[in-house]
């Protein structure tokens, strides 16, 4: 990531400044809890998205700055929503907002949030890049949704999930990476490109979060490992261990996520699964599948540094499951 | 409210068509649940606005229907968002969408109309139209939160409740009213004259229903009298109550809203003090004052009959009182 970070540095710095001013408000519990969240250490990975895609189109202008602060904002209402939504305690190892101020607050700051963005992007003045975010919010919606109606289903193909990843979390990835050749007025092949660029590492980088929920450290996600399956979340590595797994291990995945009922000693039960399933490997392994779609998709462009960020970008969300 | 409903009866009904189209998903709990409140009979007053102003400033185009959709959508998002906010199990004189989903629903739902809302904007491709309408959304989140923050506080002044009230829903009104002359690309001083002419109906239907939570019938508000006061809501009645009231009656006011200990026969007892010192006729005065200021802001327009139209409904705003 060292090269990514270094190119938008000076750009990042502005976004960070459009943030923090417009997260102001008179009424004073909103930049409390927006700022509680947006200043706990988010990798902000989803604007760098932005700036790298518009300076690799050589974009000249002044729009992507609000554009990444935009797409960081619907990030951040996302997440607020979907602390209510999953009634999560914890996030990026701070207490849950929700936690802190209600439910409430969450909700209602993550509405003023998203009011936010569309303001700046109206400000940018770019129709198609409206329109990109536009339609991102309404998929990501769709995706949360589909998400609780799959949610405790253990008979979850691999399909449908992959129908939800790519709603919940990576169609902003898809939408940052489309914004940047939108704003740069550049051809619909490159705009295609940074999508399909977007949208593959976003299923990588989810796939690869569900993994280290049963096996990365706690300090590395900023959340327990074995969330996931507390919350009785329906997410890969489940998936593969059911439908790999005999008629007494479906029954304790049943138990378990289905009907909540987890005993002491159970969280290591479903790890030891997982190895003998070698579920968690080849959650990665389909990870590097869907990142070499990712790197594929750039080909087009000729090589540059903010190419090269890019597809390091790749590797770095894949790498964190080691 | 008869004139205005046959005026704009033609295109309300591709504004309803439109309704249920972009309430359609493949993900069957969104149009379940956006189309048990849609479908509820409100009385689409904020999308008649947009048709209304529109209709009056000569708009010739299509972008109002759009607009007017839109609007309603993100009216539809803001009560099921407040459903959440509110714990409220009725609205609109049925189950909320809450009881009957879950409060994921609503939050997820509300995300996903909001979504479909700036789509059509965009869709529209008026940036001014736009630009009201995300300020809007992010004033109006604004507006919640303030009545987040004074939340059972008695002592909250009249002039802190009125900017409760411009926030979450005179904004909207005055937003939809704006958007016709915006479209319709009218001089400054029509659109300030039509977002005067909403933010103060906007503020005269609040103090309305305000004054019909402790006076009316549930019927017609599709709630039941009292349900401010079992939520210790601090509205107009109360605030002028408390102010004229003695000790006694502001320690009963603190025990009901502050500490929601609330007996049986409160209520009554509520009202009774309301009665007292005149708090139901003074806010309905006080609706009257808002109400003449939303007919003097029309009056630079000609007479024609869409001006009577929206001068009615600030008649019938008031008079639902009666």
């Amino acid at each position: 990531m060292e090269a990514l970070v270094a190119l938008v540095a000076a750009d990042m710095n502005r976004v960070n400044q459009t943030i923090l001013s417009r997260t102001g408000s008179d009424v004073a519990m909103i930049p409390e809890v927006a700022n509680h969240l947006i200043s706990s250490g988010g990798k902000r990975l989803r604007p760098m998205l932005v700036l790298a895609t518009a300076g690799m189109c050589g974009y000249q202008g002044e729009g992507h700055v609000k554009l990444a602060a935009a797409v960081e904002f619907m990030h951040t209402a996302t997440l607020l929503h979907d602390d209510v939504v999953d009634e999560s305690d914890m996030r990026r190892g701070k207490q849950a907002a929700r936690k802190l101020w209600g439910n409430e607050a969450s909700v209602l700051v993550g509405d003023f949030l998203l009011g936010q963005a569309f303001r700046m992007m109206v400000e940018v003045g770019s129709l198609s890049c409206l329109d990109v975010l536009s339609v991102a919010a309404t998929v990501i919606a769709e995706g949360e949704v589909m998400q609780l109606a799959a949610a405790k289903d253990t008979e979850t193909t691999e399909d449908a999930y992959l129908a939800v990843i790519r709603g919940k979390t990576a169609e902003l990835f898809a939408a940052a990476a489309e914004v940047g050749p939108t704003v740069a007025l550049r051809p619909k092949a490159e705009i295609a490109a940074c999508r399909a660029y977007g949208m593959n590492l976003g299923v990588a980088f989810q796939l690869i979060d569900d993994a280290l929920d049963y096996g990365g450290s706690a300090a590395k996600l900023g959340k327990n490992v074995g969330d996931d399956f507390r919350e009785g979340k329906i997410t890969l590595p489940v998936v593969l261990s059911f439908r790999r797994g005999n008629e007494a291990e479906r029954a304790f995945w049943k138990k378990a996520l289905e009907q909540g009922e987890i005993a002491e000693g159970d969280l290591e039960k479903a790890q030891g699964l997982m190895t003998k399933h070698r579920a968690l490997e080849d959650t990665i392994e389909r990870a590097r599948h869907y990142g070499a779609m990712a790197r594929d998709a750039m080909g087009i462009f000729p090589d540059s540094p903010w190419k090269r960020a890019l597809l390091d970008v790749v590797d770095f969300c894949i790498s964190r499951a080691h």
